[in-house]
């Protein structure tokens, strides 16, 4: 990465904004040394901030924006009034070529509904989706659509699971990805209509996919393959579900070294490799979700991130641009194209 | 419980049938001391078993039967060619009063389309669901439907709703639970149709029933609600993701302990506290989901449990009959049928 790589970054989203937005900038200054910031927001409450973190400052430009999208704002409320928003005028950065990607934590719907008509879908993808990775037992897997699509057809789930696959590969560096399309059991005749008939789909296609079949809720942590496509609905309630799960281990696991003194002292001799645990399933490790389908990068960090997690959320924008995500994408379906009948025309035939 | 309280056994459901099942109502012989067990199976591959399980064979009934309903069957082909099979012997033994309550570690489908036709569902209940409950961190959550209804209307869901509160209440012992509807945000803005027009009907209804609103995936551990109602799709894709993600950091913690030198002294050291954690979060512990909504008691044990878990599930249908759960929730319907419009009604009304 030798050429300057500009992120635009709104830095009115979020529950802490703006003081986590910069300082997890300026955490990024350091690690990535050649971005720099379009920084979208409120000039006087980024004053305090700014003034501070020199850094940052000498590797941003500012510009004033007097609106705000709140989380309460319905999507098609911002899209009418938020126009002159922060997150807007981050967007746009990316779609007019000032910004090689954006990031925002702010409201999920609101910045799904403004990235949709900004940047538009991709050629050969009819929904974008919202992809994340988490950590499992046989390293990492890729989960989307995490909840921008509740009602999804047979057709947005096979692009997913495209999507989802040039993700691993791209991003993650795993070599001919394995896909999964998540289920309530493993046989071809489980499941709703839209999943049997994606998977039909994904069995005959001639796209150069890995197709593994049905997987189950515990196949995501167990790692069974490297993608996992779910409708938004599900995914969504999974995501949350294991990020709960492991909240609730993690605090029961706490009270147990507290409740002798054997335990109190087991726990300071452990300490070491406990820590490097609760780093390795740390959520901000994973923070930074991506809404994938579109022409431009969009990264969507945690609401409640603190400035690691939003550096880290930096650092995933900076993943896809450096790895040219969207163009392996277009590259991808257009071989297809090229060879055989397109993806569309794949789904239309099948 | 002084009367003798008798429960059928179908010996043949299972990964490890009839061995983990025989084993399994040894261990329930010695906590329940006045049930009795109708077993129904292959008497020639129960022989071994039994020979050697002295207890269990004074306080069983044997019936022999020739066939064994798969895993791999269909619900549909279980119906038509299962007739003879220990799962259906052992459900009839419930409809014509000869057992108080069911458990199979069978073939799930198969065993609620069997329940459905031999016992139908009770007054004021469209479908039956499956039912089970979760540590968190306030106690203990019920979840339902983990399964059985993949599609659920709204009216399905506000039943679901009905069924879990009074399990709550006459199973767990929580005085006037809370009842919460899993979604994508808490926001009456969010979720699909179904789910947003379930939550109408539950703010709206004249049901003695205390709904809190939607509540998300992290919110089944949090135990920010005693019942989550969801459909069977979204929960069992939850139900099996929390279990996955619990095996995960067990497994991660138990590299972590072996990590260093240090690292294994502090685990024997806190092995204690750690063992008393592991059997609060034993999946053994919460073995046995109850198929909520029929004329009879049906309980379904995992089927890959060991003996210890499958007398669990014997403990839940026993739970059940004890506590008289069917009679309590057809009492709860009548008595808002006869002061407010029933349950029926009050759906067809809002």
């Amino acid at each position: 990465m030798s050429a300057k790589l500009t992120i635009a970054l709104d830095a009115m989203g979020g529950d802490n904004a703006p003081g986590i937005v910069l300082k997890g900038a300026a955490i990024a200054c350091r690690r990535f040394p050649e971005v720099h910031f379009l920084v979208f927001g409120d000039e006087q409450r980024m004053g305090r901030f700014l003034k501070r973190l020199r850094r940052l400052r000498n590797r941003a430009t500012v510009h004033h924006t007097d609106e705000v999208v709140t989380n309460e704002m319905r999507p098609s409320a911002a899209l009418r009034h938020g126009r002159r928003s922060s997150m807007w005028h981050a967007i746009e950065a990316v779609r007019d070529g000032r910004a090689a990607g954006v990031v925002s934590a702010g409201n999920t719907g609101a910045m799904m509904a403004m990235a949709k008509l900004l940047l538009r879908t991709l050629p050969g993808i009819d929904r974008p989706a919202i992809a994340g990775y988490f950590p499992t037992q046989r390293g990492e897997t890729v989960m989307l659509d995490l909840g921008a699509n509740l009602d999804c057809s047979p057709e947005n789930l096979v692009q997913f699971a495209v999507m989802g696959e040039v993700f691993a590969r791209s991003v993650l560096g795993i070599q001919n990805p394995t896909v999964g399309l998540l289920n309530v059991g493993s046989e071809d005749s489980k499941g709703h209509d839209e999943v049997r008939r994606a998977a039909q789909i994904l069995r005959e296609t001639t796209l150069p996919l890995r197709f593994h079949g049905f997987v189950e809720g515990d196949d995501i942590t167990r790692g069974t393959t490297d993608v996992i496509v779910a409708d938004g609905f599900t995914g969504n309630v999974a995501l949350k579900t294991a990020e709960g799960t492991a909240r609730l281990y993690s605090e029961f696991l706490g009270r147990a070294f507290k409740s002798s003194l054997s335990a109190t002292i087991g726990y300071m001799l452990a300490r070491r490799a406990l820590h490097k645990l609760r780093a390795r399933l740390d959520p901000r490790r994973y923070n930074g979700a991506m809404f994938v389908g579109l022409n431009g990068i969009v990264v969507k960090s945690h609401g409640g991130t603190d400035t690691i997690g939003f550096a880290n959320a930096i650092g995933v924008a900076v993943d896809l641009a450096v790895n040219g995500f969207n163009d392996v994408i277009t590259k991808e379906l257009e071989a297809v194209g090229a060879a055989r009948p397109t993806l569309r025309e794949s789904l239309a035939a099948s």
